[in-house]
């Protein structure tokens, strides 16, 4: 299977998040060079702080692929993933993490913790930075700049 | 505010996941001296391996104050809280997390890691352990002998 870079179409949902007033981070899950998930963070409009675009995604998978795990799937995700959704991904078995920009403070791929190192926990996904790094932090700071 | 001890109610939580198939794990959340969600484990019927007892009961509390966050509230869950769902619990600002059993392989608050040390996240919970431990312990260890 080649590799294909779907960050663009996680930026597009980062995107769509930032006109719904929603703060502008996106993920895609991809199976077999296929979008099978996607979703933005959602906190605002569904109230609850731990709708993360991650977490969203990865329920969404779960229930099309009507599997409890997501062995063999990949996400793309536009923001460091935090505890919370790092720790999702490994209870998931989700396979590679392509991650876009760095979050220092709350980042668990190394920003701030490093959840994903090897033979922390039962599962260790392949995590890769630098994906549009720049765009997807840019879309963030414009995002707290105009709501500031 | 007198404390009172809703751990009883997490264990009957976890009883009912065990008659139901699922990793007995349980959890409730109190606001006020009122217990406001309460969830068990659901991975196997929900088909989604991130489907934790905190997070559920997280899911409905959020949904019954109408409320993005937790503030004031208090968790009971009767196993130490994995990655994920520390994640959540520092995401949603719950203010106390009283624990069961310990877990070494995959507890974050000290068991294999601790995402509840003071400073490293922009909230951090009060945590108590040592609630009906050995009763919350025991429950599993049953539950994983019957199933080999």
């Amino acid at each position: 299977m080649k590799y294909k870079n779907f960050m663009p179409c996680a930026l597009d949902m980062a995107k769509l998040a930032f006109e719904r007033g929603e703060v502008p981070v996106g993920a895609v899950i991809v199976k077999d060079g296929e979008i099978i998930a996607s979703a933005h963070n959602e906190t605002e409009s569904s109230n609850n702080a731990s709708h993360h675009a991650e977490i969203l995604a990865i329920e969404r998978a779960c229930r099309k692929l009507n599997n409890k795990y997501l062995i063999g799937c990949d996400l793309f995700v536009t923001l460091e993933p935090c505890a919370m959704c790092a720790g999702a991904i490994i209870n998931v078995k989700l396979n590679r993490v392509y991650i876009g920009a760095e979050d220092k403070l709350c980042g668990a791929a190394g920003g701030k913790v490093n959840l994903f190192e090897k033979g922390l926990f039962n599962h260790t996904p392949e995590v890769y930075f630098g994906f549009s790094a720049d765009e997807c932090s840019r879309l963030l700071k414009d995002f707290f700049a105009q709501k500031r």
